[in-house]
């Protein structure tokens, strides 16, 4: 699958949503965990409570949904795409979920989501 | 062309990036502007900085692309779009770009457009 231009929609401080969205996401050791589906953007703040990583599965089948604390994520010039600092076991473990079952996005959720990475939640 | 169903990536407060892409856009007086193109997000605070509208042309052919600050929309569940409450003579003088000659997007272009919908440029 052709992986969309990066460059052409962004500048040194932003990036476009449709540019995101199917950005390969790498870890610390420049092993791919999966490309980057969407996000989450707050409707009042605009703010982005989470980019959803689809990870696992084959091709995109069987996948699951990996919502990460947009900090979490760093872009990487080199690579092409977004590094996460975490070893793969431990998104594994990570709160997920599958197509059709989309959990509530309530605060308990982004706590649950944002404890599990070590940041406080700031909703 | 099919409307995405913006009502299954959406909770009460978080809207899925690729549900807003395509949505429709209109002026208080439910004439259609056009749609959501994409959004730019500030890379560091994971701010949505713009929603762009593409408007004029003929089925996206020869249409522009007006940035608005996030704030300038409502979403609207018994039009299933967003509003904008302006007129659409004030979108068509608005700051805008074609494909192919993206602005900077640097704060100055940045102030020009918060100005131009009398908001505080917050960046």
């Amino acid at each position: 699958m052709a992986q969309p231009d990066i460059d052409t929609d962004e500048t040194n401080r932003l990036i476009a949503s449709n540019k995101v969205e199917g950005t390969n996401v790498y870890n610390a050791s420049a092993e791919k965990l999966g490309s980057i589906y969407n996000f989450m953007v707050d409707k009042r703040s605009g703010k982005v409570e989470y980019a959803v990583l689809q990870f696992g599965g084959l091709f995109g089948i069987g996948s699951d949904y990996y919502p990460l604390p947009w900090d979490v994520l760093t872009y990487d010039t080199e690579q092409g795409g977004y590094v996460v600092n975490l070893d793969k076991s431990v998104i594994e473990s990570a709160p997920h979920y599958s197509s059709g079952s989309e959990p509530a996005f309530d605060q308990n959720y982004g706590r649950q989501v944002y404890d599990y990475y070590g940041l406080g939640y700031p909703y």
